[in-house]
């Protein structure tokens, strides 16, 4: 079989690596809707030009069928998709390629492979479609590990059962977006789990990192949908039941989820699944301020109308994506049900709407689904709308060819009550535009939207975009990361609401979290991993790893 | 101050407590509806005659102004108030009092109270209501620790601050539902979550138990009004962050839910409050079967309706509570908005019954709400919903009636799939009846409702009911409780939905949770409580305490 590979670097396939020619188009376009000035194109460094450090363990002879030490598996498995990794990956640079890369095709090889891990003292790195934009699979792990293998578990990418009774589905850890929606679309159903990655990104990783999909309300992270899941854990298997409710103890679910590979590999999950929607209507609404739209969507939130879509977009992100002029802030608003009419409830949204000022700028019903890798469809409608869909999943392409013309692109995204909103969002804005103005001079700008919505807050999507100087945009970028991310943590914000803690976040997180919660958690992690091999570096400070082969010590509090 | 005193055993205040012609009345009604032989009324031993255990260890001085050692304290927190809990109380037995109970006035008055518990090896038990029926409160700890005292945290009752901008309030652990209730209702607010124990139980003691309220859908357990929880542990304050959602590692929250005081003592959270509803439209429904009920429930469960409430009551059950003549099944189906209208909503529900064979009995809008303390009023309406309401706030009382009258009565909730429910339902009541005929001859019976519904599957609520022989109750109802509880776990349910687990559902918790998952909690609990004082006994098998000196060692497993 003739596999497609993913790039070594950027988002995707390498037969989805865009020519000079559609670079030089793309580049021109968004730079000047952007308003910024572009460099010339350069190109990634080829994969030939690459030195990878040498490896440093060798998979053993009972798992060597099933493991890889070329350096397009090295490479590809050496960094995440933030946009500092698009950056290394396209200068050619891998600090922290895996010794080797191993392809489990049944849930017996983790074993084993986690075995050979703890006894070797070779720290584990599950990955999934590796989109991680905050360091939770780049194998950057203490010294005192004598190496580091990456657990690629796409192989395991299949619906193992169907339950159309209750409407739940046993599905592989490694099945990403399209094949477990394709699968389920054989039945009628779907997960409807739409996080930006989600071309790429998988059920397990979805689990291990509480993903959000693309919908506004109500179930909003994945271990909303989850009814049962599996992990290998160095002590053995970590197998929940399956139900729809408990109250028996804490959690199982709810303690592996978030847990980031530090507890074991995730496997398999039983997760709740539904017809496609049948009814569908949506509504694009302009505010004159992001502020109006903000009190707008608070009474929404509140209503108890849970539209699946609700994202307000400020003026200057819509006119990015080409969703406004760059005068209004765009309010996405859509609902949708399987089984009877939403027209009440939206005529209801736009008369709350049109008392917080709201102007409909369209208001249309929208047609069946449009298939089962069709996302966003909730958001089907007008052009604004459209256009906005389109940026949406089309962003992560997009910004390998800004990597390439020279514009810095990150983004920072958050959670905050209502209460804290106003002042919260002016000064993480604040902080980011003048981190820019710093790093990058003039032309940079800090955009925010709306991704998600509960009655106590918003979850707060900011983008920043500006001229970048070639050879620094490591650190600049790093400079923008940190302002903005001081700025969240200090006005009482969540260092991530969707894209995870790993390393990238960790200092912040750890101002975050309760001393005590690092200290229990850290605990547990001991418990089932003695030998502290399960990603070390993410959630819990790698300094407490004394030694491969000794016990984690508790975190310092 | 003159203060109620709680009965010693049963349920509320002594002032509560019946008349000997009260439970005549209402025994002979209660007996001749369920057709039941009564004996002669049992009067409860006086405390006067109760001689109780001589406490092992005393308050030390600087902690005397709030500890009692009394009989009437110290009984009064001996026992939870499960059917053997009440047998136990009534016949004057208290095998395990507390050897004093604190009360403490702040928070400051916990710390001092763990650091002497952790320094003395002295259990300490947590205690908001008393209302456990699973032995959630009982000071039955292992011998290796020198004492135990119960922490009753009634003194901590206020709501500290309420954000209206976010909806959302900060209350103290110790706060019980009409407290809590009647101090929101000054702003508008409600928490609406009416456990059927709301009238004594404290938010304190509803997230470690993850107890769950009366509404039907949506947010069932507690947990999911939690934005951020707070508690003293020995290791220090567990405090989380305000947030609406986040994604930052595991949520602290969801490890202290459930908890059941074993990390520690939870002081106060952040709740997400609501207004009231203004637009409330009940209906009773009645089905030829419980099955053919459960069908329609399954779908309305699976429509994205919602209903507040979704109750669907076996026709013996709604018989005993004089809601139907024991020919039909009852659902009662509410729906209810503080922000619109939601007849249509009830009118697709009840086309979706009428799909599935259900009768609607009655219809009708619910006027408004029935206050502060009004628990239950989604379901106010017509003559069989008002009698169930009745039933379902007044049963705890009854309990103390039937022990007075000589009538066992246990209760067993679970959940489980839809696909499996059907056998589910019918092995766990052959299994319950079996053991009721073996155990108590003629004249028992087991009904059903459901108290929750999940668009993949039902919690299911079992009633065993029966004459029981005098003097013989405990070992009567310990041998229908293991056997219900053999076939919940043998068929696939949790031990619990939401009366948590506490030292009476353990053995079946043990089979229930991932081994890994109890090594991983053991390894959390050392962490933070390193003595092992924090209510040991509960979730965690007391054996692996080896001494109360020592931490304790992971679960074998």
């Amino acid at each position: 079989v003739n596999e497609r590979r993913f790039k070594h670097w950027g988002w995707g396939y390498e037969d989805q690596q865009p020519s000079e020619q559609a670079i030089r188009q793309t580049g021109a376009l968004a730079a000047g809707h952007l308003g910024l000035a572009v460099s010339d194109i350069e190109a990634p460094v080829a994969l030939e030009r690459v030195q990878l450090r040498e490896p440093r363990v060798r998979p053993p002879a009972e798992l060597a069928e099933i493991c890889a030490g070329d350096d397009h598996a090295r490479a590809s498995h050496a960094l995440g998709k933030s946009y500092v990794d698009v950056v290394e990956g396209f200068r050619g640079r891998f600090a922290h390629p895996p010794d080797f890369v191993a392809r489990p095709r049944e849930e017996s090889d983790v074993e084993r492979l986690l075995e050979w891990c703890a006894g070797e003292g070779v720290a584990a790195i599950p990955f999934g479609g590796g989109t991680s934009v905050v360091g939770g699979v780049t194998p950057d792990v203490p010294s005192t590990f004598n190496g580091a293998v990456t657990i690629d578990l796409r192989g395991l990418d299949r619906v193992l059962e169907v339950d159309a009774v209750t409407r739940a589905a046993r599905i592989q850890a490694g099945a990403a977006g399209p094949a477990l929606e394709s699968q389920l679309g054989e039945h009628g159903l779907t997960l409807r789990h739409f996080p930006q990655s989600f071309e790429y990104s998988t059920l397990g990783g979805w689990i291990a990192t509480r993903a959000a999909g693309h919908f506004a309300t109500g179930r909003t992270h994945i271990e909303d949908y989850v009814e049962s899941a599996r992990a290998i854990t160095p002590a053995g298997v970590w197998q929940s039941r399956r139900l729809p409710g408990s109250g028996a103890g804490p959690s199982p679910d709810r303690m592996l989820a978030g847990s980031e590979g530090t507890l074991g590999t995730i496997t398999e999950a039983w997760v709740r699944v539904q017809p496609r929607p049948s009814h569908k209507r949506s509504a694009g609404v302009r505010f004159e301020t992001f502020a109006a739209g903000a009190e707008c969507v608070r009474a929404l939130s509140q209503s108890g109308l849970d539209p699946a879509n609700c994202r307000l977009i400020d003026a200057r992100e819509a006119a990015m994506t080409m969703a406004g002029d760059g005068s209004h802030a765009l309010l996405v608003l859509g609902f949708e049900s399987p089984d009877h009419p939403v027209d009440e409830a939206l005529a209801r949204a736009l008369e709350i709407c049109a008392e917080h000022g709201g102007a409909v700028s369209e208001a249309r019903s929208a047609g069946g689904d449009r298939g089962a890798a069709g996302a966003n469809d909730a958001a089907g409608g007008g052009d604004a709308v459209s256009s906005w869909r389109e940026a949406f999943l089309g962003a992560p392409y997009v910004r390998d060819v800004l990597v390439a013309i020279g514009v810095l692109a990150e983004t920072f995204e958050t959670a905050i009550t209502w209460e804290r909103f106003a002042v919260f969002h002016e000064r993480v804005k604040a902080a980011g535009e003048q981190a820019l103005a710093e790093v990058c001079g003039e032309g940079g700008r800090v955009t925010a939207r709306f991704t998600h919505v509960y009655a106590d807050g918003p979850a707060v999507y900011f983008t920043a975009i500006a001229p970048a100087r070639r050879g620094e945009e490591v650190e600049q970028c790093g400079a923008v990361k940190r302002a903005v991310s001081e700025a969240i943590i200090a006005e009482g914000g969540t260092i991530t609401h969707h894209h995870a803690v790993g390393r990238d976040h960790r200092p912040w997180y750890d101002r975050q979290r309760p001393d005590t919660f690092a200290l229990a958690f850290a605990g547990a992690k001991a418990a089932v991993d003695p030998r502290g091999v399960m990603n070390p570096g993410v959630l819990v400070d790698p300094r407490v790893l004394i030694d491969p082969g000794a016990r984690i010590a508790p975190a310092a509090v």
